[in-house]
């Protein structure tokens, strides 16, 4: 039996309003309803919000931390990895999720989706805060993992070379 | 329901004997019976022996690899980080895991035990290619498992800080 | 008698126009002129022109290289660091340069403008290919220099946290 | 002008008694002495007394931190590199080291050694804590930095590979 579903990312920025915080629980929801596995940077925010939606629907949670404790991911967290590099496992998130989805966002979500499209990564975005082109901007959580699921079948695969 | 169990790290060379691939099968197969998740490289040699005893027993594997690309991690991996940080990614491995199995080892694996005992983690050997002030030395992969655990029980849990 | 003047970081696309490449060769002189360490990704492109410029009046070059070679610096680079992090290697560059100037610039540029400006350094750009809010975009190189100093000294010092 | 010389790691403890810091400000000396750019960890004790040698003749010094902070690095360190990657830092003094020398040292150490050898590169020491197969063991200062300066003419020069 083959666990691993397609990876998806979902980045956004570590304390958000309760509209995105709605949004990406959603985008979570979507990713488990679809038997992927929720790639994220394991705080708050976005990520406590997208990992929720995922675990309400049973689906399986990565937190890649900026810190050195696994005790530091949210609660929804199945498999926190820490990595204590601070921003540098942005690189991590980016690399390991086979396509991404940002939720809102900040100057660490532009830098991870600038990061995503110059390795070759699909990147979907919902409510961006920064307009990036290249990025696919949706209206929906559920057109969001729609498309990104049709990236991912349209063959942009993850990057081999940096 | 907490999917999260303790996070034993195994360690040890990507390519190995029959014999010590045996061990390492078996050490993957008593964390899985205890529930534990079984975190390592994610290669070959130990590293893929250890993860297809955790899978035998239905355990939880994941593999932090050295490379860009999830692809890469053998096939008793359910959850492969991608660093591309080369031998760095020892330094996440050593971090994210509560407490640390070697079995038998090369160079890179004596780099990661000296790593661990740095930050505070503990570490039970099987087979050790070095000898190592600090490290607990273990005739069985039933011991290493026991030990392991009984570490951690002692409250030598991850360190906060480097 | 102490070396270290103010650490410039120069960024920009690894491969360039001979227009954008003598605007870097520009910026790297202002910065030699004004005793200024250049501190760079060490590859062609942007960074060799700007190396070239600061090494043309004596200044000092520092490359942070994405490979595990420091053999595979441009010829201007006096201190080369091999990372073999790959594109993670880009939060070392934003965190060792105190302000950054970036010059035209791609995708990787970008995601290094908005991981500066997320930790809290200025960020100065020359004929850049996306609008960030936040950078302050100068027409000639000797006011990107100008500029990135009056950030230095208006207290725009590195961040210090994590 | 070429300025780069032999790229030379000095690794050992942060703190250490005033015999080993007096070893280390030797093996700094004869670095400099021999035009070569002395690498380490930018910190206190060995680190600290290698680069005080060093600066004393003249040398170059580059100091690759663990934290995000190049005012933290040490008095004597030229060009310091703020990874905030923690001890992942190891990996990059290693790789941007084309020889290291070890003096005295710590579970830390052992780690970078141990870490070297796996890639290819050659290590000195100078009363190590730790005995480890490969490593040359040599009495004095002098000895260290000749030794070092044998082992990359020999053509133990940095691996390439990842």
């Amino acid at each position: 039996m083959k666990l691993r579903g397609p990876f998806i990312g979902v980045i956004g920025a570590g304390s958000c309003s309760a509209r995105i915080a709605a949004l990406a629980c959603d985008v979570g929801r979507e990713i488990a309803r679809n038997h992927g596995v929720l790639v994220c940077g394991g705080l708050g925010g976005v990520m406590a919000a997208a990992a929720k939606g995922a675990k309400e629907l049973g689906g399986y949670t990565v937190g890649i931390l900026p810190g050195p404790n696994i005790g530091k991911a949210n609660e929804y967290i199945d498999f926190p990895i820490a990595t204590n590099m601070s921003h540098a496992r942005n690189a991590i998130i980016v690399r390991t999720a086979e396509v991404l989805i940002a939720v809102g966002g900040s100057y660490g979500t532009l830098s991870e989706m600038a990061l995503a499209l110059k390795i070759g990564k699909g990147v979907v975005a919902l409510q961006p805060q920064f307009s990036v082109p290249g990025v696919r901007i949706v209206p929906t959580p559920l057109e969001a993992v729609t498309e990104a699921l049709a990236l991912l079948d349209a063959g942009r695969q993850p990057a081999v070379f940096g």
